[in-house]
């Protein structure tokens, strides 16, 4: 055990897009755990599109987080050190350590996780936040009837991935929006979804649409929104009657506040009589247990498939982040910090 | 009875507003009712948004009419002649006969309504499909708790009469959005409401805000969508976590679909995770009974009040209806047609 360790805080507010300057890593003594205390090395951190909300004074959906603190994150590691009871060295944890090699807590939400069948980084992704995200607004928001469309962005990431498997799982035709042949190609191939549209290869509004009206021949009946923008827009105006839309994100508008499109035409609500709901699982943590029991099953059987990009080492982490936020991940993004 | 009547037909589809040229006027003969026919006299002719809907030739929530058919519309009348045994002269029925002196049909569709307690003419607003949506998209959509602030649009109309009026009877603070000071004393002093805005009272955008921010001083929980534009993005930025948006109407944008405005913070989606949800109140026909049968006791008890502007005779309709569209009636549109 190293007598440092290593932190990312955020130094300062981005101005619009995010950037390097934004964060400032800082060693710390590693402390020793006191009574009840916990200490965690973490291996994994989580890099999610909610942190970029976080960094902004502004009000979002999540709180703004202090300069100077620790950034936010979930992460997964081996207990090294403990005076709870609960926990002892060893043990496999998932915490909200944040942006840290290190974390040390009297063991408030953290989780003990069993990694026999299920690798520990997947706690992060299908079997954790991201999973329980596609989980609940597929099934409590769009609740899939056999037969229906449904319709996911960001279809290879951490959380689209998940929506468009148990879609298929549930009987739907899954139709997924992602960028790039690649990622289109491991969405159909190795993910099973029945089709994907690659919206970088759309040369126009109007070819996107084509290229989603072929893939939808019935229309659609939900949608699962992780993008916003053009593409939203888009889908939106191929709903069916009474279709549903489970809105969990927008991040192609959020390093640019002022640039968020839109939703163009709102009398589609009225066409389509559909319902559009926002939602944050973090509000739902009750469903919690049911949902991971749910994918962890689902994962350690192999009918669960995911994909990670892997950023070595904590210094890695901002330039991860921003490339996040850009697309330029391959599922789900984790930083390796042991 | 006169050998004749008149009806109203559309002439042309409207090239954006409204004009009395997308109208004509035609007298025809008054048909004798064949086997099971029944002949009615209509009293009153409802004039209602959707209607506009109709007009075009694109893809509406309401089906597009054809050019020279009678003008859509719900009617309230005494049959003066009957083949059908479910009917005899001097029944009051309340149908879908259209812009029309006169209807003769089969009897399908047709309800016979008691007018002991309740005025015919109520059987056309408050205790008929305007009554109705709002019953729907409060109880349905809404689901107003006891101490929650609900707002609605369009107050002082048929539909927003009842949605603030039905929130009050569910302990909920009731703020209504109107044109003009007579509107909104109506609202408060009359129906009950606690506040009313008059958003033409407002200098701009922020002044709006402002005054929907004393008005609603805990935040907005349920919000009732008529008129869309200005007043539907300012009421958004003021939703609380978990807040239901009924989308019943967008009148403010129906003649004019170009300048339709969009819903510009798709955001606020995640910022308080509401539901914005859009309904034809004609998709829910077996909750009518239910709906209507509580509708009427508080009609006929006076714990529901209700106002009406009534044009004199068939030939007025056309000016009336354009008038409804620009928020010219005060209470529920009808034409009195004898």
């Amino acid at each position: 055990m190293s007598e440092t360790y290593r932190r990312i805080v955020l130094a300062s507010r981005p101005d619009g897009a995010v950037s390097p300057t934004n964060f400032r890593i800082e060693t710390e003594a590693l402390p020793v755990p006191r009574d009840n205390e916990v200490l965690v090395r973490n291996h994994y951190l989580s890099l999610d599109p909610y942190m970029r909300g976080r960094m902004d004074d502004s009000k979002s959906y999540a709180a703004s987080q202090k300069i100077d603190d620790t950034m936010i994150g979930a992460t997964v590691g081996a207990v090294v050190a403990s005076n709870n009871p609960k926990f002892k060295p060893g043990d496999t944890v998932v915490g909200m350590y944040g942006w840290s090699e290190y974390g040390c807590s009297d063991g408030a939400g953290l989780m003990k996780v069993d990694t026999t069948h299920v690798a520990e980084s997947a706690y992060l992704g299908p079997v954790g936040m991201p999973g329980m995200t596609a989980w609940y607004g597929l099934n409590k928001i769009i609740e899939p009837k056999s037969g229906e469309t449904v319709v996911v962005s960001a279809a290879s990431g951490a959380v689209g991935s998940v929506v468009g498997q148990l879609a298929k799982a549930a009987g739907c035709r899954a139709v997924g929006i992602a960028g790039g042949p690649a990622k289109c190609a491991y969405v159909v191939d190795e993910l099973g979804f029945d089709a994907c549209i690659d919206y970088k290869a759309a040369a126009d509004r109007k070819a996107l649409y084509n290229a989603l009206k072929d893939a939808t021949p019935d229309g659609v009946d939900g949608y699962f929104e992780n993008v916003g923008g053009v593409v939203m827009n888009t889908v939106l105006a191929r709903l069916n009657p009474f279709a549903r839309v489970a809105m969990c994100g927008l991040i192609s508008g959020y390093d640019d506040r002022g640039a968020m499109e839109p939703i163009e035409n709102p009398a589609m609500f009225l066409v389509a009589r559909f319902k559009m709901q926002g939602f944050i699982v973090s509000d739902h943590l009750p469903l919690w247990p049911q949902g991971l029991k749910e994918l962890g099953t689902l994962v350690a059987t192999g009918r669960l498939k995911y994909r990670e990009t892997i950023a070595e080492g904590i210094a890695a982490a901002p330039d991860a982040f921003i490339g996040l936020l850009a697309g330029k991940n391959f599922g789900k993004q984790l930083v390796k910090l042991a």
